[in-house]
């Protein structure tokens, strides 16, 4: 059989995020149907990992196993032809048996939206979280340096949520301020459930002088979930990259 | 009375253009009933000119003159509290009573966005042009110098309107690429109707190999429409600014 490698994008707010599920309009779902009709075959597409409801993917990787023989050169436009607008596969490439999207994942690149004007966007604001107050990029950043490196990333998930280990390596987080606009980049071995919402939401509380950036690494030890910020909303959230091994 | 001059941004797609007219949603009437449920006033609200429908402004600008004794910087709050929010007073200004945003224009600047991936975007579709051909920039940057000055671009407006002087001056043509993004900014004194969709769709012909750059000239010299490329879609286009004098 072939394994092939798809990059995908989508608009998070047509969605109730990645994973298939009866009844809602999910992306693995859609995907999986519209290669169903290509090829005739039930598929499993396997993602580097869920997204949420609501959050948007640039670069999405997932792979699925078939005996179609459609050129690989073809298949983003034959999927494409079967799917909504707000999915489109942008590259699909044939790879090794051995590849699995989420085993093999090596880091990931989100990215959160903040539009920080007097007044929300009226073309972009479901694609971008509105924050009014003036928000201390320098101090943000500052705090950014504290979540880098290996830690327990306990006290930024959704609490309630597995038992498994919370410690992840986050490689690096930039904090970028355009016209009106910040985008914070985070890159990381991998992100627990709600994890980059909520590290987002603590750095707008730093930003906001909440939170004291040299405070952090306490708030980091606490484990404690009540101690960061808020969750923001996800549809300020991308999923840009995947790298492999 | 006060004049009162607005910074307006809104989502085209949701409207019929700017201009009101009965039954059909448009951006001008819905900021005169947000005006009137907070002023109890019916008023004129002049733009620096209409958009057509489905064209989006990051930065329309607009003047109305009132009684009320609302203060400067709560208008757009108070405004943007009674709108949807596809449209956004971004700011207010009192300004000189003789101050009026179509006559007083001294230039607008509009954008053009086109995606030139192989795939069309899922997030951004509404938001720009999608073309998957592949386009020579330098080409459509020679091309794009052919059209500045003081020209009659009678061939770049829609026919079958009115026979009003079609002679503009465009000050300066911008076109960049990032990522797959082709960005066209055109400047000038003013624009005729569908002027920059027409100007955009002969520079993607160019762009093609489809009109060469040194024919451009003679284009504008025939006056005739049916020698200029296509009018691309409104909703890659964006009034981006107006200025004054």
């Amino acid at each position: 059989m072939r394994n092939i490698k798809l990059e995908i994008e989508y608009d998070g707010k047509d969605f109730n995020g990645w994973q298939k599920q009866p009844n809602k309009l999910n992306i693995q779902g859609e995907i999986e149907q519209a290669i169903k009709q290509i090829t005739g075959e039930e598929v499993d597409l396997i993602a580097s990992g869920r997204t949420d409801a609501g959050v948007h993917a640039l670069g999405q990787i997932a792979n699925f196993k078939t005996n179609s023989k459609i050129p690989i050169e073809k298949i983003p436009y034959a999927i494409n032809s079967r799917l909504k607008q707000s999915i489109r596969i942008l590259n699909a490439e044939e790879v090794e048996d051995k590849f699995h999207s989420r085993y093999n994942c090596k880091q990931k690149t989100y990215r959160y939206v903040i539009n920080n004007a007097k007044q929300a966007s009226a073309i972009y604001r479901k694609l971008e979280y509105h924050i009014s107050n003036d928000l201390n990029i320098e101090e943000m950043k500052k705090a950014a340096n504290y979540f880098i490196g290996e830690h327990d990333f306990k006290a930024f998930k959704a609490s309630g949520t597995s038992n498994k280990s919370s410690v992840r390596t986050i490689y690096d987080i930039t904090i970028e301020k355009k016209d009106n606009r910040i985008v914070m980049e985070f890159t990381g071995n991998g992100f627990l459930y709600n994890m980059v919402r909520i590290l987002s939401g603590t750095l707008v509380d730093v930003g906001m002088g909440k939170i004291n950036p040299e405070n952090i690494p306490d708030i980091i030890d606490s484990k404690d979930r009540t101690r960061a910020g808020k969750t923001l909303p996800p549809y300020g959230l991308y999923l840009v990259k995947v790298e492999y091994k």
